[in-house]
């Protein structure tokens, strides 16, 4: 069983869950289907943090619909998890698990970076918004770029920002998010 | 005085300088002129981590000449730079101090992302480059981004990647960063 620590979130958590209790929905583009709330609690799909047990739901397989994974023990996914929880207020890996399945179906991560500009503020960043071919249709990476957008702003970021291809811009346009006329996106890559 | 933690580095330095000492500079793009170096002690110029000391030694204003930073207070930049030294292997915020007249007149920043996919790799991501409008025309900037291309190799980023301005493409271009056809950044702010 997983400890509750003293501020109230379990040990397994990447973050604590209540964050996303406070989101305002209100805003949100996505129409709920089949998602799990406290007043639909008859549907299947849950929203929430990602945990260490994921590993065992499918998570990295989920990811290999993303990009390259590779093969990455137990022992090596807990590691990244400890690291990335040990920065605090950083890593926000917001899951769907498919309770009927027990799978990670969907997921996306907020970065959040602290700056010392714009008067000690941070600026978010979307990255890895993967949802499974299967459960493709139902809203569902709408609803994953809507909750962490909403979370980017309740954590105080003065900005978010994502990069995408070509084929994406009309879908996260409706979000608020714009290209700025002169501002170039650079990389340099030195393994893939 | 600051104290000497086990881990061999100082209190008051953002994080451990030796990762500095190990780059290879062979690569680098930038002449060195007038820094600092084991070889060259007569020089003025030094790079090192941003210090908590840097406060007083005009690094806010050195920022202010890249964006709006706002009235910080002394208790607000250590809350910061605290938070960020909480994230382990995060933050590099790279300084240079012109040790003549004890001002801070360079900066750029390498934040480093943890991810689960590529194999648990990372990337990085250059942040706020800025040298002091008194230091132009001395490769200082070139040098900066030498040194964070470097390290964000050595902290075994798969890759590096900034956003920048028109104007600047051409500079980046030297240090291998490439505009990727298709890929598009987009953000937007909540508020400046």
């Amino acid at each position: 069983m997983a400890d509750v620590h003293e501020n109230g979130y379990l040990d397994e958590a990447l973050f604590d869950p209540s964050v996303l209790n406070q989101l305002d929905m209100s805003q949100f583009k996505a129409e709920y289907k089949n998602v799990t709330t406290p007043l639909t609690p008859e549907h299947n799909l849950q929203i929430r943090p990602l945990h260490l047990e994921d590993y065992d739901k499918g998570y990295l397989d989920l990811l290999k619909q993303l990009t390259t994974v590779g093969d990455v023990t137990r022992e090596e996914f807990v590691d990244r998890f400890q690291k990335m929880k040990a920065c605090p207020d950083t890593y926000y890996i917001v899951v769907i698990e498919d309770l009927k399945s027990g799978q990670i179906i969907g997921s996306a991560t907020l970065v959040k970076e602290q700056k010392f500009i714009h008067h000690l503020s941070s600026r978010g960043r979307v990255e890895d918004v993967i949802v499974s071919d299967l459960y493709r249709g139902k809203e569902l990476g709408k609803l994953l770029v809507d909750i962490l957008v909403c979370l980017s702003q309740q954590l105080n970021c003065y900005k978010v920002s994502l990069e995408c291809k070509d084929d994406n811009l009309k879908f996260y346009c409706q979000f608020g998010f714009e290209r700025t006329p002169g501002q170039n996106f650079m990389q340099q890559r030195f393994y893939d």
